[in-house]
C-alpha cells in the first residue's frame, strides 16, 4: 500500500534554506517507478542548492524537492516499465537523457546536450518516496546495506574519473579530500596504484585521506605540494592528476605536480573562470586533460558495482548518518567540511539484513 | 671539400635583431653529421627570437646562431655515425633528447624532460652549414624540392596536433591561419574531415585558407564565430577543435565552438595565463584536451614523410622565398602578418632535378 | 494512401532460390515505421539465404521476405514514434538490439547479446514496403539518390572496420575486392591512406578496385602478394589489414604482410574453422586484432554520413541496377562475382530531384 | 677484482641437455657492462633450448650459455657507459634491439624487426659472470631479494600482457597457472580485478593458484569451463581473456568465455598453427585481440617496479630454489610442470642484506 502523503525536503522557494514539509506521494509515469527512499546522501550540489548561491539561483525553479543520491525498494512500475519490478533494491543514476541527440546517440549518454539532473532540473529524492525513469534504476545486491547502495552515485563519478585512463601502477595525485577526494584515494588503492598523494585543508579530512590508504597527504596552506610530491616520488610528477576540489590553487598545484606526458582528469567544478598558464602546464608538459560529467551510462555503474563487489569499503568514508529532520545540522556540518560523506537513513528495507539477493 | 668558414645569421647578443657575419664552419663530433645547408623555413619561435621578447632573453645565450627548421645534404659524418651517410638529403628534428629520463624511456621523447633545442639551447642553422646529432637527421627523398623538405619539421607540429585523434569524418574548427594553422586545414581535407572551419584575423591568411581547402574561414573581428560554425554545421559544435593560434580569445571561442565530448587539440603559445571558463569549457563538456609539444618521434615523421609522398601539397603555403640576406625584410613580413610560410633558398642542391632517391 | 498488398521477394521455404508473390503490406507497431521502399541493395548474406546453405537453413524460419540493404520514404509511424515523421527520407540499421544485455548498456549496441536482424531473423525489405522499428531509421539527405542511400549500411561495414584504427598516412591492404573491399579502398583514399593495396582473385573486380583508386591490386592465384606488397611498400610490411574476403588463404597472406606491431581488422566471415599460425602471426609480431561486427550505433552512421556529405563518391561500385523482378539474374551474377554492388531499383522517390533537404 | 674463469651452463653442440663447464668470464664491449650474476630463473624457453626441440635446433647455435632471466651487480663498464655504474643492482631486459627499423623509431622497441635475445641469439647468463649492454640493464633497489629481482623480467611479460588494456573492475579468465598465469592472477588481484578464473591441467598449479587469489581455477580435463566461468560470473562471459598457455584447446575454451566486445591478449605460444574459429570467436564477437612479445621498453619495466614497491608480493610464485650444480633436477621438474618458478642462487650480494638502497 502505498500511503498518499510523504515527508520532503523543499526549496521553497528563492531562498537559502530549505523546509521539511508533508507532500503528495508522486506517481510514476508509463516509463517511471515509484522508489520507497531507503537511504540519500548528500552531495555539493545539494549545498550550493541549499546556500542558493548564484548558480543554484540561475537553474533551479521552486518550489520543489532537491537531492539526488539515493537508493530504495521499488514499490510501483509504470505500464511500459520491463527492465526492473516490484521489490528490486535499486540506486539512481540521476541523468535523465534524451536519446535523441548526437551524444546519446554514440554512446556518450554522460554528456547529453539536453540532460535532466534529479534534483536540480526535476524533483529530488530527499523524501520518502521518489519518482524516477525506470531506466535510471540500478538494481543492486541486497548485501549492500542502504547508506553504501546510495553512494554509487557519487561513488561513480569519482570511478569514472580515476578509470578514464591507467592507474594500476601509476602514482596518483588527488586534490581534495571531501568525499569524492577520499573516494578517488580509496579506489586508486584498490587498482594498484603505486603512491597516492593528497592534499587538503581540512584536517579532519586528511586523517580521513590517511585512514583509506593515502601516501602522504599534504596541507597546501603549508607544505611546498609540488616539492614534495616530487620528493616522495622519486624525483617525478605523478603520472595521474585527479582533481575533486574545484578550487583555482589546487588545480595550478596539480599541474605543477604532474609529470610531462600525464594526465589530468578534472572532476571538481570551479565556481568561476580563473587564470591558467595553458603553455606550460598542458601544452609544453604535453598533458592529457579530460573533463569528467557524471558517470558513463552505464559502464561506470558496472564498474562501481564490480569494485562494491570485489570487496572495496565505502564505509570509512561515511562519517554522519542522520535522520531527514536533521538536515539543517547535515547541511551546517557540509559546509564546515568537518566531514566526509553524510548519509539520510530515512528508512528500513522490507526485507531482513543479510537476505538473499534478488 | 669543406669551406672554413660560412655565412651564419646570429643574435650577437642580448638586443632585438639580427646580424648576417661570416664565422667558422662548425665540426661534428663522433655522433654528429655536418650538413650544407639547403633551405631554411622561419618559424614564430625565431621572430621571438629576433625581437628579444621576454620569452627568448630570459633562455637564449647569445652570440649564437639562431633558426631551427630546415633541410639539407650531409657532406661530413662523426666517427661513430652509423644511421645515415654523406650524400644523404635531411631535414631535422630540432629537439635533442637526453634518452635518459622517464619519458625518452618510455617513448615519449618527444617531451624529453632535458630536451636541448636547435636554434635555441644549441647553435641553429641559419647559415650555409650545420651540426646536429645525426640521430635527428630525417632522410627525405630527393623528389622534394628544398622548399617542401624544410616543411617537415613545422608540418609535423600539425600532424602531431591533428593526427593525436580521429580526423577522418570529423568536423573541425583550426583557431589561427598562420603557417601551423594552414598546414593543419590541407591535412584535415587530405584526411577526409567533413567540415573544416577556420578563424584568422588578416585578411590575406584568411585567402590562404580558401586556397588550402577550408569550407569557411571566419574573421573574429567581425563574426559570431561560435553561431557561424553551429549554423553551418548542422546545428552541431565541431568534432575537433586544432588551435594554433596561442591567442586567449581564439581558445576561448574555440572551446565554445567544440561539441560535448569533443576534442581540443592545443599547440599554439599562449604568450601568459589568462582566465579560463574550465567548468563550461572543460569537465561539463567532457572535453578531451592534449597539450602538443614537438612531433612524435619519430612516429610523426613517418606520418609526414607517408603524407607528402601520397600526394599531399603544401607549397600554396609557401608564400615568400629569399635569400639569407634579406632576413630583415622576412622578419618584418613575419611580424606583419602578411605572409604564409617564408623559405630562405641557401644553396642549390649537388644533384640534378628529378634525379633519382637515394 | 497505403495499398493493401505489394510484391516482396520471398524464401518460400527451407530450399535454394526464392519467388516474387504479392503479400499484404505490413503494419507498424507502436515503435514502428512503415516505409515506401525506394531502392535496396543485395548483400553476400542474401545469396548465402538464396542458395540455402548451412548457415542459411540453421538460423532463417521461412516463408518469409528476406533482404535488409534499402532506403525509402517514411508513410507510417507508430503511435509512440517521436524521432522521426512521414516523409522522411531514411536508410537503415539492420541490427535491432535489445537495450538491456551489458553490451547495449555500455554503448555496444552492435555486438547485442541478442541482437535480431532485418531480413534474417525478422521480416526484410525486398518488397515495395517494409515496418521497421523507428529507432532503426536513419534520416538521409534528400540531395543522396536512393540507389547511394541504400549503400549506407553495407558502407557503414567498411567505415567501422577502416575507422577502427589510425588510416591517414598509414598504409593498407584490403583483402578482396568485393563491395566491401572497394568501399574500404574507396574509404582509405579519401582518408589519406598512403599506400593502398589489395588482392582479389576476379579480373573485373580488380578493374574495379583500380578504378576506386587502388595503388595497386594483386591477383593472388599468380603474385606473391606478400613479396610484392613489401616491395611495393619500401620494404615494410602493411600498417593495417582491412579483411573483407572471410578466405582462409586472404587472412594468412594478409597477416604475413602485416608489419609488426600492426593492425589487422578483420570483416569477411570465413565458412568455417581452418589453421591459423598465432604464435608468428599475432603474438610474435605483437599484432592488434579486431574482429567487426555491423555498425557502431550510431557513429559508424554519423561518419558515414559526414564521409558522403564531404564528397566520397560511392557510385563507380554499382554496377548493376536491376528491376526487382530480376532477381534471378541478380543472384546470378553475384554468385558468379562479375560484379560490384547491386541495387534493385523498386520505386521512385515522391519528391523532385534535387529538391530541398528534409 | 673479476676473476679470469667463471662456471656456466653451456648447451655443447646440438643436442639435447646441457653442461656445466668452466669458461673465460666475457669482456664487456665499450657500450656493456659486466654483471656478477646474483640470481638466474627459468623460463620456459630455456627448456626447449634444453630439451633442444626442433624451434630450439632452428635458432641457436651452440655451443653457447644459455639462460636468459637474472639479476646481479655490475662489476665493469665499458668505456662509453654513462646510464649505469658499477655497485649498481640490476635485472636485465633480454631484448636487444636494433635502434634503427620503424618500430624501434616508434616506440614499439618491442617488437624490433632485428631484435637479438639474450641466451638464445647471443651468449646468456646462467653464469657467474654476464655481459649485456648497458642500456638493457635495469637498476634495483636493493630491498628486493636476488630472486625477486630476476622475476622481473618474466613478471613484466605478465604485466605487459594485463595492463595492455583495462583490469580494474573487469572480470578475467587467465588460462594457464604456470608461472607466467600466475603473475597475472596475482597482479589481476592487485589491480582490483573482479572475478580472476584460471585453468590448469597440474593439481600443484591450481593449488599456486589459490595461493595467489584466484577466484576459482578449473580442471580443463574435468571441468566445463565455458559454463562454470559464466556460471560463476553472473551469466556473461568474461572481460578479457589472458592466455598463457599456448595451447589450442585453452585458447579456444578462453575465447568461447569472452563477452561479446572483450579483449583477448595472448602470450603464450602455441607450438604450431591450429584450427581456429575466426567468424564465431572473433567477427561476431568484436572481440579485441592483441598479441604481446616481450615487455614495452621501458614502460613495462617502470609498471613492474612500482608493482613490486607497491607491495605485490611474486614470492608464493617461487617453489624452487637451487644451486646452478642442480641444473638437470631443475629441468626436470619444470619439464614435469610440479613447480610454480623455479630460481637458480647464483651468488650473495656484496652488500648486508636489508642495506639502503643505491
Amino acid at each position: 500500500m502505498v500511503p498518499t502523503t510523504m515527508r520532503a525536503l523543499m526549496k521553497p522557494g528563492p531562498v537559502a534554506g530549505a523546509v521539511l514539509r508533508t507532500v503528495d506521494v508522486p506517481r510514476p509515469g508509463p516509463r517511471d517507478v515509484l522508489v520507497r527512499v531507503l537511504a540519500a546522501s548528500i552531495c555539493g550540489t545539494d549545498l550550493h542548492i541549499y546556500n542558493w548561491d548564484e548558480w543554484a539561483a540561475g537553474r533551479l525553479h521552486p518550489p520543489m524537492i532537491f537531492g539526488h543520491e539515493f537508493c530504495g525498494e521499488i514499490i510501483q512500475c509504470g505500464s511500459e516499465v520491463d527492465n526492473v519490478e516490484v521489490g528490486d533494491y535499486i540506486a539512481c543514476e540521476t541523468h535523465v537523457i534524451c536519446h535523441t541527440c548526437y551524444q546519446c546517440r554514440t554512446g556518450q549518454g554522460h554528456v547529453c546536450e539536453n540532460v535532466s539532473i534529479v534534483g536540480v532540473d526535476r524533483p529530488g529524492i530527499f523524501a520518502d518516496y521518489a519518482v524516477i525513469p525506470a531506466e535510471n534504476a540500478w538494481k543492486t545486491d541486497r548485501r549492500f546495506p542502504a547508506e553504501i547502495a546510495t553512494l554509487q552515485e557519487p561513488f561513480g563519478n569519482a570511478v569514472h574519473t580515476a578509470l578514464s585512463g591507467p592507474i594500476t601502477a601509476k602514482s596518483v595525485l588527488v586534490s581534495g579530500c571531501g568525499p569524492l577526494g577520499l573516494f578517488s584515494i580509496a579506489l586508486c588503492r584498490f587498482a594498484g596504484a603505486s603512491n597516492v598523494f593528497a592534499t587538503e585543508l581540512t584536517p579532519m579530512r586528511r586523517e580521513l585521506a590517511k585512514k583509506v590508504g593515502v601516501t602522504a597527504v599534504f596541507d597546501p596552506s603549508k607544505d611546498d605540494v609540488v616539492d614534495r610530491v616530487h620528493e616522495l616520488n622519486g624525483g617525478a610528477g605523478v603520472d595521474v592528476l585527479l582533481e575533486t576540489s574545484g578550487a583555482a590553487a589546487a588545480i595550478e598545484t596539480g599541474f605543477k605536480s604532474l609529470k610531462y606526458g600525464g594526465r589530468a582528469s578534472l572532476l571538481g567544478l570551479p565556481s568561476k573562470p580563473f587564470m591558467f598558464d595553458f603553455t606550460n602546464q598542458i601544452i609544453f608538459k604535453g598533458a592529457l586533460v579530460n573533463g569528467i560529467s557524471g558517470r558513463k551510462m552505464f559502464d561506470t555503474w558496472y564498474s562501481t558495482r564490480a569494485l562494491l563487489e570485489g570487496g572495496l569499503d565505502l564505509s570509512p568514508i561515511i562519517t554522519h548518518r542522520l535522520p531527514l529532520e536533521e538536515f539543517e545540522q547535515a547541511f551546517e556540518l557540509l559546509r564546515s567540511g568537518q566531514c566526509g560523506k553524510i548519509v539520510f537513513k530515512i528508512a528500513e528495507p522490507s526485507w531482513a539484513p543479510g537476505g538473499a539477493s534478488r
